[in-house]
């Protein structure tokens, strides 16, 4: 089995993904609010790449939580923004949540469209769960970072380095792209401070200088949680990893 | 002043290189044998994308010498293959090269293509001179990696990151983007024993298996050479630094 890191999403426009297992990677902050969602109770989350189309999608969904952002900051009438923090038990039990983020929706799209046969979402804080899932799907797996305005970034590398130190805890005899090898090894530099990471990232600094320190540090908390977002029917749905690598 | 890197040479057909000063990089092997070829005594090195253009530039100059590969193997009738130690100065002194390798090339004519303002050749053979030369343009710097049939290589990437090391030698001020940082840690991480880099790589075990051991050993050189192969006038020709960044 074959772990591929793709640094932007705009790769998958011409890398194929056809029978891989995806996993796509935002960790400031699409997939970790989202993660966060999921976990805090919501049934569904629904990415929507347009703000219109998220406030449409959301007046027809019975009690719908609409969440995202755009430059980082929230969007007037939205219930919540792209804190993972806002995503509270009480705000989302048994509530859909729709959700538009700039990078993380355009990289699960862009990894659709490029035939990923299985697609979940994976940040610092479900990283754990996130290889499990992924080596259950028995397939060659691509991590897709989202990056940020479609260049590297430093936190979404780390985060795919994190899902692959863990997987070859599973695994051993996975075999590596150079990609894979240099995600891990980044990670491997920034894993005792993974906050550290964003203090050297340009959006991670962006982030802080917007006020939202506290969302660096929600991000990054690795292993907290232990859902992972799955693509199913046009939206993701928790699936939960009980430890074993069987679902609970 | 900023340096970035683009991770494979595709990333300039979206991001402009507008104004620019760029270091074109593939250590296994185009660069490096580019320099290595300046560094003996060749006058001008043409790179040219095709193997029959190529041929036909060769005959057109008088005691052209005429190398490259395909797949990583020599070409027929060709005086020369892709590996440095073929460059001799009995081959080449004061004979115009012509020189044709698969992603070397393409790379330079995507940095071209994007705008870039002045443009040289970097391998670790060169690392320190290369630097030298960039930062005297008194431009943003862009590393274009060129990667390896469109993916991201670590060789290259630990060539941007010895480059950029030898950057901050010089003016320890530069701003970094995300992925310099990232070049620059990968390139410390394999510092001790650059060959180290060629073992975890793809295209470093493929030349290994095609029996191209002496070559690793040749491009792992670090700082070997003073000269730069810079773009002037549709070729390659050699600018010396004497070490204080002036051309000697």
């Amino acid at each position: 089995m074959k772990i591929d890191v793709l640094f932007v999403s705009e790769e998958a426009e011409r890398i194929p993904l056809t029978d891989q297992c995806v996993l796509v990677i935002d960790v400031l902050r699409a997939t970790t609010t989202i993660v966060a969602a999921l976990a805090a109770g919501a049934p569904v989350v629904h990415p929507v790449a347009d703000v219109e189309e998220a406030r449409r999608l959301a007046q027809e969904l019975p009690r719908a939580i609409l969440g995202g952002e755009r430059g980082g900051l929230p969007l007037p009438g939205f219930h919540a923004g792209n804190s993972p923090a806002e995503y509270t038990t009480d705000l989302v039990t048994e509530r859909p949540v729709v959700i538009t983020t700039t990078n993380g929706t355009l990289a699960m799209r862009r990894a659709l469209a490029a035939g990923a046969e299985a697609m979940g979402a994976a940040a610092l804080l479900n990283a754990q769960a996130a290889a499990e899932w992924a080596l259950e799907q028995g397939r060659d797996l691509t991590i897709v970072c989202a990056g940020t305005e479609g260049r590297f970034t430093l936190e979404d590398t780390i985060g795919a380095g994190c899902v692959i130190e863990r997987s070859l805890a599973y695994e051993p005899r996975l075999d590596l792209t150079d990609a894979a090898r240099a995600a891990l090894r980044l990670w491997q530099e920034y894993r005792s401070d993974p906050g550290r990471a964003f203090s050297d990232s340009f959006h991670g600094r962006r982030l802080e200088r917007l006020g939202f320190a506290e969302d660096l540090h929600a991000c990054a908390r690795v292993d907290g949680e232990r859902v992972v977002p799955v693509w199913h029917d046009g939206r993701l749905i928790p699936y939960l990893c009980d430890g074993s690598g069987n679902r609970s």
